[in-house]
This record gives structure tokens, sequence and C-alpha cells, in this order.
């Protein structure tokens, strides 16, 4: 058990308040940036004492540029035990490819996991910065600002017709992936999302859903992101994508409207429903759970219930994941006492939310 | 609408009270006679005159002996709405069988509904008692009652040899039927009921469930009667059934400890969800309606809920049947429109139940 992870795990995830544009819709906006240290082989390509050295340059000017005007949390990956990188992940901080192999990897993240840094994924680094609601744009300042910070100390492999030089090349040019997390749950029951996606998909974006690949409509979170890194700049990419969102988020909207007029009754029994399993069940899996979430998350914001704190629900989401909920518990669970004691945990949480319209 | 019945539907069904023996397990108790006049033809063989003659006297018999001992209801058949004869039914003072043709038939009831007679069903009369529990011997001796008084006034065909005469040779002899509606969810949920039923078959006795044929275990609700009337005392008759409905219920209580011991989760989970959906659905068919209601009365019997009315549990397998909603919205409703009634019909029941361990 790392005690850092124990710190993270004790704080409200703050890219999942309540507090950011748009928030009814889009959860968080989140910019990575794909860079490497010019001289040094790829990571993949990479000896371990290699790995070592840029990790350990990394950290260091990490630490010197103070980048994330706090002191940052640091994590050496061979040392953590699976279930902590589990949590790291569950945590939207690394990679489900990043964690799979832990030699010479590492990670820096702001206490407030508002920005964190993969070391020796793909590439040398990938610079993360993640907010709330819609915001691409403020996100892009904070994490350009880590760049530049960083940047100052470390030499980037940068080519001036190619822009920044990533391992794989369709991250080359800006090396920048920038997505927003949408709560879709109008466009589902609508049955209208597989439209928009297809839309979207077209415009050159990419739509998928929160819980990795196959995990299709899981919670009704999807996320939308830019698909090339290359012959735009960065604001190009992000304005181009923030368009697109707002189009999406709009149509979201116009479903709930629709729904709430013609089918009430459809609407509010589903919301009910959803919060009655949540509120009373003793046993249940992730899966319905993310989809209860979901439905509950839609009642809060169409004004069902009460006295919410809708970042307990958004928090949900994440604590109800299988890592969360054994380190809650402080042991291992089994797939059976991890569905007993999600149910708890969740019965725990929605107490305090009062139900104004049953 | 007949006043009469609206003055019903605005008291508590009496023997859905819960201050009978055994009421965690036994709902109610209940006997009918088969009684007919002598020199008079049996029903299904009568002209009208002489069904009018046959009502006209047994409702002034039912009046001069005051065997209700209040004032009762008295109703002509052929005056009531279709949906007043369904709320009859739904609250079982009547046959299905005896709804179906109205003309000459007629029904007396104590207003607090313990005593009902049906006039021109199969036979002249049926004189029923119910009361809450298990309780056949004071069911038998307040229905017995009725019946004294009553042949104090009419002529019953009656046989020194095969005893009382009715219509359907299965029932000559003592024309008694006694039946407990009994609640068994934990050997439903165990899956001994099947078991449970078989072995009661195979004393002569009848199972079947409450909600008409092919309702099978529709809110685990069973009726547990005689077969047969002759060759045996009324006492004997009911010692028997007595005897095997506290097997039953000995069963059942088994198979709920049982579960509560190794299966709490489930049980708890089971219990749980039903009292959400209940509690925050907007739409609920019958069915899923009695199933829960059925998960929710375990729940209140094993100590889940406190403050509970358990009357309010048993009064709503009642009221949430089609007649009785439609009686309460004062209008027809479709099945769609019953589903949304029923909803909040039981949500505003439920509100006042404190769910004391959630």
């Amino acid at each position: 058990m790392d005690e850092n992870i124990d710190k993270l795990l004790k704080h409200k995830v703050s890219w999942l308040a309540n507090c950011g544009p748009d928030d009814d819709i889009a959860i968080s906006s989140r910019i990575r940036l794909a860079r490497n240290l010019e001289g040094m082989p790829f990571p993949v390509a990479a000896k371990i004492e290699i790995l070592n050295q840029a990790r350990g340059a990394i950290e260091l000017a990490v630490r010197n540029t103070a980048c994330f005007k706090k002191d940052p949390v640091v994590f050496e990956l061979e040392k953590l035990s699976e279930l902590d990188k589990q949590v790291l992940l569950e945590r939207r901080l690394v990679s489900e490819e990043f964690i799979e192999d832990g030699q010479g990897a590492g990670i820096a993240v702001s206490d407030d996991e508002i920005f964190g840094i993969m070391i020796n994924e793909e590439d040398h680094m990938r610079i993360q910065a993640m907010k709330p609601g819609c915001q691409l744009s403020e996100v892009w300042d904070a994490v350009n600002a880590v760049d530049d910070k960083l940047s100052e100390e470390l030499p980037f492999a940068f080519d001036s017709n190619l822009g920044y030089l990533t391992s794989c090349p369709t991250n080359v040019g800006t090396g920048m992936r920038a997505s927003v997390m949408l709560h879709l749950p109008g466009l589902v029951l609508a049955e209208q999302v597989d439209a928009v996606i297809h839309g979207v998909s077209k415009l050159g974006l990419a739509v998928r859903g929160i819980f990795g690949e196959g995990s299709n409509n899981l919670g009704n979170l999807f996320q939308v992101s830019n698909q090339s890194t290359l012959g735009e700049s960065e604001a190009q990419i992000i304005e181009r994508l923030d368009a697109v969102i707002k189009q999406v988020i709009s149509h979201e909207k116009n479903a709930r409207h629709s729904m709430l007029e013609k089918k009430q009754n459809f609407l509010l029994d589903h919301v009910g429903r959803a919060y009655g399993v949540l509120r009373h069940a003793y046993r249940i899996s992730s899966d319905e759970t993310l989809n209860s979430l979901s439905a509950l998350r839609l009642g809060v914001d169409m004004g069902m219930f009460s006295s919410v704190d809708i970042q307990t629900v958004n928090e949900l989401f994440v604590i109800i994941q299988p890592a969360h909920l054994q380190k809650y518990a402080k042991r291992e669970l089994d797939s059976e006492e991890r569905d007993t004691y999600r149910a708890s945990l969740v019965r725990d949480r929605l107490r305090s939310i009062d139900n104004n319209k049953h």
C-alpha cells in the first residue's frame, strides 16, 4: 500500500466537481500532450537504464520547475501494487497500457489531480490536465503552462516541420489529445446516440465509451476527442472539437426536453426505479450501478431531487469501481463481496440525498 | 355507481388487519357454507321469478334475524355496474362465477365485511365469514351462528343421511369450504413450495394461487382449503385443515430462518429492491406490484422496516387491483393509466413507512 495513494483517496476528485461550464452534461475536459526527450530512444526501444535516467530527469524537472504550482506526488510504477495501479486507472490518471508493464515508469500528479504526467508510457511524457465541465481552452492554458515550464528544463524532441516527435506517428505534430467526457442519457434513451456518434465520427473526431473498449454505453458516459494531431494548431483543434461538443450538448438537451414533454412518466419511472435500486439494494454489480447512477444524474439535472450534491453522484461513478472499493474496505474482495460492499457504499452516500418529488 | 360500494371502499378491510393468530404468515381465514331453500329448484334450474322469490326471502331473513348483528348492506347484482362487481370480487366478497351473470342474484354483507352472503350463486346461499390470521375455529363459530339464525327463518334443504343438499355434489354434506390465505415467500424463494403443495394435496386438501386460475405464485399468496365435504363433521374437517396449515406455517418459518442465516444478503437485496421499486416507480404493473408487495411484507415481518403498519401492506394487495384503482380515480383507466395511477397510489401509501435498516 502506497501512502500517497491513500492520500489521493481522501480527497474529492476535483475534476468531478459540478462547477464547470455545461456541467449538467459535460463532466470533465482533459488534454494530454505527448512529449519526448531529445537524444533518447522512445521508451519501447529503451533499456531499463535509459528509462530510469529519463524518469529521474523528468521527476527532477517537475520538482525544480514547480510546474504543478504545488509539490507533486510522485510514484514509481514498479513499487506500486496491482491494486494501487488500478486506483490510478480508475481515477483516470493513467492509461490501461501504462500500468501493464511498470519497469522504469512513473507518475507525477498534483494533489488536486488536475495535473498528471505519465512517465515512460508510449512516450517519455504524457502531460495531462483535467477540469470539470466543458472548458477545453482553460485546460489548454493550464497544460500549456506546465509544458512551457518543463521545456525550460528538458530538451523536447521537436522537428520544425513535423512538430513534436512521438513514438506513434498518429501523435506527431501537436502531440495533443483533447477530450470531453459527456453524459448522454437523453440521447441513449431516445435512441439517437448512434446517429450522433456517426455524425461526430464523420467530422474526424472519435467517440467512445468511458470504461474501455467494448464498454459501449455503460453509464451513458462518452468521450469525444480529436483524432488528428497534425496540420492544425492546438487552438484550431480545440476550437473545432469544442464546436462539435457544443452541438452534441445541444442535441442532448433537446432529447431531454422532448422526453420530458412527451414521455414524462417513462422518464420519471426510469429515474425513480434507478434511485430505488441504488438507495435500497444490498448487492449490485458495477454495470448496474453505472447505469443506475446515469439515470440518477439525469434526475438530479432535471430537478427531480432536491438538496443534492451532484458531485456525490459524479464521484460515485469513480469510487464504485473494484480497486476503489477494495481500498475503502482495506482488503481484497472477490466479485460477490464487491457487489455487497458497493451496494452498502452507494446506500450510505445517497442517504443524504432527499427526494423531493416522491 | 352504487353508493354502498363507495361506503365499503371507505373502510379498512377488517379481515386484512394484522391482529389474528400467526398473522405474519396467515393473512386471513374464511369459511363458506352452501345452503339451499327446501322446495325450490337450485338457481341454475330456476326461472327468474323463482330466483327473485328466493332472493327476497333471504334478504328478509338476513334483516329479520339480524344475523350479522348489524344492519346488512344489500346489493341486487343486476343493478351493479361491471366495475362495482369487480370491486366486490377484488374484496373477496363474491366469486368470479357469481358476477358473470347477475339475474336474480344478490349480495348481503356486514359493513365490516366479516360476513357476506352470495344469493343465488350456484346455491341459493353461500354464507361466508372471514377473519384475519389463522383462526378457523373462530370463523366457524361466527359463520355457524349466522347459519343457525338464518335456519330459524328459512327452511334449508337437508337430508338426514347426506346432510345439506347442494347444487354440485362435491359440496353435499357439510356444504362447507374452509380456507386460509397464506403468504409463503420463504418457501417460494427457497424453491420448496412445490414440494409443500404436493404434500398438502396428497392429504386431500387443495392449494391454489389467490388471484384465480393460472395466477400461479402471484404475490406468493396461496389458499389452502378442504376438498371433501362429506363423511366428516365440520369440526373434524377444520381440525385436520388447521393441523396441516400449522405445518405449512412452520415450514415457511424454517425457510425464512434458514435463508436469513445462510443467504442474508440475498434476502436483504430482494426485499430492499422491491421496496425501492414500490417507493419510487412511476409506472408499475399489477403483477410486479403483487410480487414486490410480497417481498415488502416479508421484510416487514422480518423486522427490516420500523414504524410499519402491516395492514397497509395487506390492504395494498387488494386496492392495487384494477377495479379499486378506477373507483379511487373516479373514472375509467386503460391499462397504461392504471400502471401510472397504481404507482402513485403505492408511493403515497408507503411514504409513511420508515426504513430503519437502510
